[in-house]
C-alpha cells in the first residue's frame, strides 16, 4: 500500500509539473484528472483554436497491481526514465503505449513474462 | 451544491452505462475517471487490437461554475438531450464540443451571454 502511494506521488508529480504550462490560447485548458480510486491519472488539452478543435490527452498513467502504466505521453520528457530517477524500478513501469510484443525488449516491465 | 451533487450524479449515471459496453477485445478496456475534486469526467478506450493502438475519449464532461460541459462524445446517444431528461436544464448545459460562435444557436447553454 505504501508502495502504491508512492507511485500515486511520482505520477501527481509528473502530471501536475506537465499541466502548468498553460496554453497561450485562451480557449484552451489544461485538464488535471486524477482518479485514485480506479488508479487512471491525466492531462489533456481541451478548448478551441479559432475553429479548429484542441482534444487529446498529452500524458496519462494507470496503476494495476502495483506497476505503473504508461498509456500516453506526447511530450519530450523520457517519463519512463523520470520515474526510475524518482524511486520506481524499471520492472514495475510497463509500457502500454508500445504494442505488447515490444515490451520485453524495451528494458521495462515485460507484460508477457512479469504480469 | 447540492444542484452539484446532483448534476455529478448524472454525468457519472451516464458514463458508468458506458463503461459497461465492453470490448470483445480482449487487449482493449473501458476506463472511467472520475475527479470529483477537478470535475472532469469521462469514459476512454485503451488497449491494443493487434499492432493497432486503441485509445480515445468516448464521452467527457466537466462541471464548472454549476454548469454541465459536454467536451467529447463519440456514442450515437443524445447526451444533452438524456442530461434534460435526468431533470437538468438546457442552460446548464454547455456544449463545448462546439465552437463558441454556434453555442448560442443549440439551444443549449450559451457561453457567450451566459457565462
Amino acid at each position: 500500500m505504501e508502495k502504491i502511494e508512492h507511485y500515486r506521488t511520482c505520477i501527481e508529480t509528473l502530471l501536475e509539473r506537465e499541466s502548468r504550462y498553460q496554453s497561450q490560447r485562451e480557449d484552451v485548458e489544461s485538464q488535471l484528472f486524477f482518479d485514485p480510486v480506479r488508479h487512471h491519472y491525466q492531462v489533456m488539452w481541451v478548448g478551441w483554436q479559432g475553429l479548429k478543435r484542441v482534444y487529446h490527452t498529452v500524458m496519462h498513467f494507470d496503476i494495476r497491481e502495483d506497476k505503473i502504466w504508461i498509456q500516453q505521453n506526447t511530450t519530450d520528457l523520457d517519463v519512463g526514465e523520470a520515474l526510475v530517477e524518482m524511486g520506481v524500478p524499471k520492472e514495475d513501469i510497463f509500457l502500454g503505449l508500445h504494442p505488447p510484443y515490444k515490451r520485453p525488449y524495451t528494458g521495462y516491465g515485460d507484460s508477457v513474462t512479469n504480469s
